[in-house]
């Protein structure tokens, strides 16, 4: 197919133009960037949320709760999992990677897990690549399901305009999730496996440390919903508050200044990303091996190493 | 104090001296450079040693309780915290660090936490940096205790001499550390809270797991110690598998292996850095501004700007 043909095809949700285009970005390919130029047109229209939180907090079987109440409501839904204990990367114990229902029987829902190992930074900008294929084939919402440990995770989950942070009752999960920067990034909290002992305690706690919190100059608190999502007990509420979330900032005119926030973001990452292709070309990687001898000897330390590849960098970049 | 005696304090273990010198790392002042390039000299006498694993696995615990062993055979012994859910970390809850044991009275043990929180990248930097100051004051061991999820953790786990995977009983526990790319990297595992029931079935799942690896060309390959680290059981086993990693890591010159390849990540990120500096000086960082509510409105791309962003940053930065 032509170039102009693999577009269209994306733009009518052709799931495998979708998918193979979420394959070239994955891949590093530099097509992916005159992809990426030509979907942008489309793009803005889906509303993206993140669902993070401890591993075990029930994350994906949320997601595919939230997933299928918002098909009943004839939305089209796009799930990317970048979750290394999610059941979605299930395969990826010894290498493989199992892609669920990427071309599934519903031409609603498409879902994509995107592999966290081996890939030396980057995932951020690859996964939110991702959901703009996925914004641009006409999906009303996109899910980033991650795990709430670690910046490329939390990047992720920043990246949407609503954030979920889940949490379960068990002790210390909330002070933990506090601790990991999770109470930042929330635009609600659920409590998930709220049937469990100590659920109530837990709100307490929960409650305790967001009242503790600066909320002079913010008019959005964060709300706490209780949820059993293996029961599909609090879905509902759960997709009510996204909306209330949503047109919080609709009103307030925050969506674009998010959406401004993020693309700044973006376009940083993928800026840093040109430079250092140019700068790992060929002669200064080697310059660099040939060098590392010396330091672990000390006779020159990485800093003076670094400082002289830098100089030779920018003696050299200029078209 | 004049920067030659400073930098003289550190050699001989002044810990007031150490303290300062981790913090001005810490601060990403600029001094910092200056300061790693005079103590370069006297690197590479410690034996670094990674602590990783999941939340829960007792990280914390057998780190303190080889530092104990090791002091009792007369070594120093510094630490260094990389963990969101560490108690080193306990006061990170609500925006405090608490640095326990920092200048305390065991002039032979140096315990010090890094924040995650907040540092968009380059923790793994500074952490390594940390370390440094460490190993020129002369410390015979550096422990990095690291919560295994997320690149910059596992970073540091890997910049290590020795790295250590330690996990408990818990049903999947092995399975998910092996999905979060934690295999890799482990020199060898510590099933720690042995005593727990599903100790052994825990023990057979890893072994087999290890067995199903691939091991043609690797002539190391990894145990797994059982300990109870809150008794202070399997303490002296995990010492000496140390010393038999190291001692097969200096026969085979694999370390000195290692130690070049750790310094030349650590390189890359330095001159990164230094590019990162450069690249977003006020003007650019302005023009970027500038875009973004172009972008949000679909009249350009991310990638549009940022091709404009790299290409005047190639025509400015030539000396």
């Amino acid at each position: 197919m032509t170039p102009e043909n693999f577009i269209e095809r994306i733009f009518i949700n052709d799931k495998r133009a979708v998918a193979r285009a979420i394959s070239i970005i994955e891949s590093g390919n530099s097509n992916s960037t005159e992809i990426l130029k030509e979907l942008h047109k489309k793009i803005g229209r889906a509303y993206r949320i993140g669902i993070t939180g401890p591993p075990g907090a029930g994350k994906s079987t949320l997601t595919n709760q939230l997933t299928k109440y918002f098909r009943k409501q004839n939305k089209k839904v796009g799930v990317i999992a970048v979750d290394p204990t999610s059941p979605f990367t299930g395969g990826a114990l010894l290498g493989d990677r199992v892609r669920m229902s990427e071309v599934g029987s519903d031409s609603g829902v498409f879902i994509r897990s995107m592999a966290t190992r081996g890939s030396l930074g980057g995932l951020s900008k690859k996964t939110i690549d991702a959901a703009d294929v996925l914004d641009a084939a006409g999906y009303d919402f996109i899910i980033f399901e991650t795990v709430g440990v670690g910046q490329s995770e939390l990047d992720v989950a920043r990246a949407a305009d609503t954030t979920i942070v889940v949490l379960v009752p068990e002790s210390g999960d909330s002070i933990q999730a506090m601790k990991a920067g999770l109470m930042e990034i929330a635009d609600f909290f659920v409590l998930n496996k709220s049937d469990r002992p100590g659920s109530e305690s837990a709100l307490v706690a929960l409650k305790t440390i967001l009242m503790l919190r600066d909320h002079t100059e913010k008019s959005w608190l964060p709300n706490i919903i209780k949820a059993v999502a293996s029961e599909n007990s609090g879905t509902k509420e759960i997709a009510d508050e996204i909306e209330r979330h949503h047109n919080y900032l609709e009103q307030n005119g925050l969506l674009k200044e998010k959406r401004e926030s993020n693309y700044k973001v973006r376009i940083k990452e993928i800026v840093e990303h040109l430079l250092k292709n140019e700068l790992w070309k060929e002669k200064r990687a080697e310059s660099l091996e040939a060098s590392l001898a010396k330091v672990v000897e000390g006779e020159t330390s990485p800093y003076q190493i670094a400082e002289t590849l830098f100089n030779d960098f920018k003696s050299t970049i200029q078209q």
